[in-house]
């Protein structure tokens, strides 16, 4: 691996000076690696949000190690692990279900180590900042750099990893009950449904769909992409995760319809245009 | 090319993982490549700040391919790009104005590529993030890793590139009549005129100008430097991108005038100090 | 060195472009070199949040070249400084303090070099913008490239160096009266006391303290992270950089306290729980 890619996802934010000392600890036992910083902007303790963001960059990654530390507070140890998926990737951070659907992703956990104790870590360990003590300098140094797999530390069963539970939407007779899985910086709400989804509802792009969220019933085009509507007009549309999205032109679709994370979307087929009346005699 | 520069410029912010994903698409097209980052953090759809942010900054990076990313949300069709300038730079982003001023400073457009249907693209592109699909992989990894460029995309006219109009400074008998062209991070205020139109009002480093902005008319030093006025202090000074700008010494300007981008700010000679009055007999 | 690092701190932000520009003048001059972003989100002119960053960062960095930039704005000339540092370290930036702890932590100024009238800056040099034109160009490149240090400017004494007044804690007989040091992205403050501090009150993980700050006067878990006290609950521990911190589970200590940097924070054992109440007859 001459030049091997460790992304890095973190809640640590920028400012601090965090990402900084642990590009330090990669560099000095990784001088070689390409770090790739996928975001340091999750949400504090937002373990989800880091999943999903996780889970959706890995196809746009080459193989590699990716590190990702998201703690979510809860009280009692944390486990802090290194997963060997199948496709050839190494998933390193703490089992909280943060690397869980990324495992998914990348053909499921074919070994997991813990890294209490790791030979790697940096003694001693922080107990608050396993990021720098033992996930930046234990395994991406040592996987890339190419250490036996069994020297970063002991072989647990994958079937011991954490899941995450992420919404599903519910299809009824005439509608998609969906929810919002995330917001972007543009204000866009990603839901939990799909293409398939809107098929079932018999609504294809050029259509109308009606989206009822909160207190609002609207209609909205059903586009391939913002541009198709005028600024300020919601659009829904596939998006770049193949998930279907709420979006406003130029506008910001979270604000408009006053929504956050997990709030309920339910989809129905927009009634068709009245029939035009009968002309008055 | 051993060490390949590609630079990177867009409006998606850092925190969903947007551009790391881009990064990913880059490092797999062109694993040696060095990407610098020159913000991420241009104002949604802002196409003109990003296109002034662009074309300051290429006099300061190596000869590469130079990539951005600002969407401006009009209706229609987006057409991608890849511009190779007269200076031996590439310029890949969509055709909306982003890549004009660049252009300019980088010897003109020599020839265009169109991207759609390009080769290098990411199938199936999602209408919604040509950067990931369309800009991140096709032209910096095949122009880094030296593709010919006819692979690229088919040849279009430089004439049809779509151009963009920034404010000029107005020169009237004893005044300028200048408008904001950026605030930075500091509330620093860029104008549109530069050392010129202050040698035109007659005015030097160490004296004095009027500035005028929304209901404000205030005298303020001209400085080399913030540091030349006390804390909290006006201050005119040439700014690193040889323009005019306003500043407060550890304050912010735009806060104190009230200001935002293309307001007007008229400049004037201040008014002699009055003569000393006659000592009263 | 075949793949010098250099570390990069500012007060720039990361909006406006100026760090990438940076970027790009350091791959001008060092094409190989690594570049660590430390931080670009220290306080506008915050001079000692940047240098307790930064001396904080250097133990986890490679050894190279650390770049800083926050310029105080205080009236007069700044002067730009190489400081050859006892580690091996070289660092560069403004001579306004900025420098001094990391000094200190890198066993010392051995040699100082002013980098006015350096051959390596870039000319003519914005008065506003060292950090392009001074700072970027010259040491990073010169020193990483292997240029012989007596190039980079003129040497002047170690000890004409300015220092940095930071807090210390002050022990009295049955308490410590510390200060918060700096604030994090999660509201979690740094004291300048720790944990010998701690042991001076004879409290130990696992105790309890009572913490005065402001208004509040709040009895406190001792522990060793967040995670061992419920949501919303406050906890004193030793942080990463071996002083006390206060946090609260998953929420936010300046918030909960309204506090800010430099506040005062008095630190005494607490109250020995009341022996319980005789029974009833």
């Amino acid at each position: 691996m001459p030049h091997p890619v460790i992304s890095f996802l973190t809640d640590y934010g920028w400012a601090d000076g965090f990402v900084g000392v642990c590009h330090g600890v990669i560099a000095l036992g990784c001088p070689q690696a390409r770090v790739i910083d996928l975001s340091h902007g999750i949400a504090a303790h937002d373990v989800r949000a880091g999943a999903l963001t996780l889970a959706r960059a890995l196809p746009y990654l080459p193989l590699g190690v990716h590190l990702a530390d998201v703690d979510d507070g809860d009280r009692g140890p944390r486990r802090d692990v290194a997963v060997s998926c199948g496709d050839g990737r190494w998933l390193v951070g703490p089992d909280n279900g943060l690397l869980w659907p990324a495992a998914q992703a990348a053909g499921g956990a074919v070994a997991v180590r813990d890294l209490a104790g790791s030979p790697w870590a940096r003694v001693p360990v922080s107990p608050t900042f396993h990021g720098r003590d033992v996930l930046a300098p234990a395994p991406p140094a040592a996987l890339a750099a190419g250490a036996p797999a069994d020297e970063i530390g002991e072989s647990i069963d994958p079937g011991t990893l954490r899941t995450l539970a992420v919404p599903v939407p519910e299809r009824r007779e005439d509608a998609v009950v969906a929810h919002v899985l995330s917001i972007d910086r543009f204000g866009n709400l990603e839901l939990d449904a799909g293409p398939d989804d809107l098929a079932a509802l018999g609504i294809t792009v050029g259509g109308r769909i009606c989206v009822a969220a909160g207190p609002h019933r609207l209609e909205v085009s059903v586009g391939e992409m913002f541009g198709e509507v005028d600024r300020g007009e919601l659009v829904l549309f596939v998006d770049p995760q193949a998930r279907l999205a709420v979006a406003v032109n130029r506008g910001n679709a979270q604000m408009r319809l006053g929504v956050s994370v997990d709030a309920t979307v339910v989809l129905t087929a927009a009634a068709p245009a009245p029939a035009p009346a009968p002309a008055a005699r």
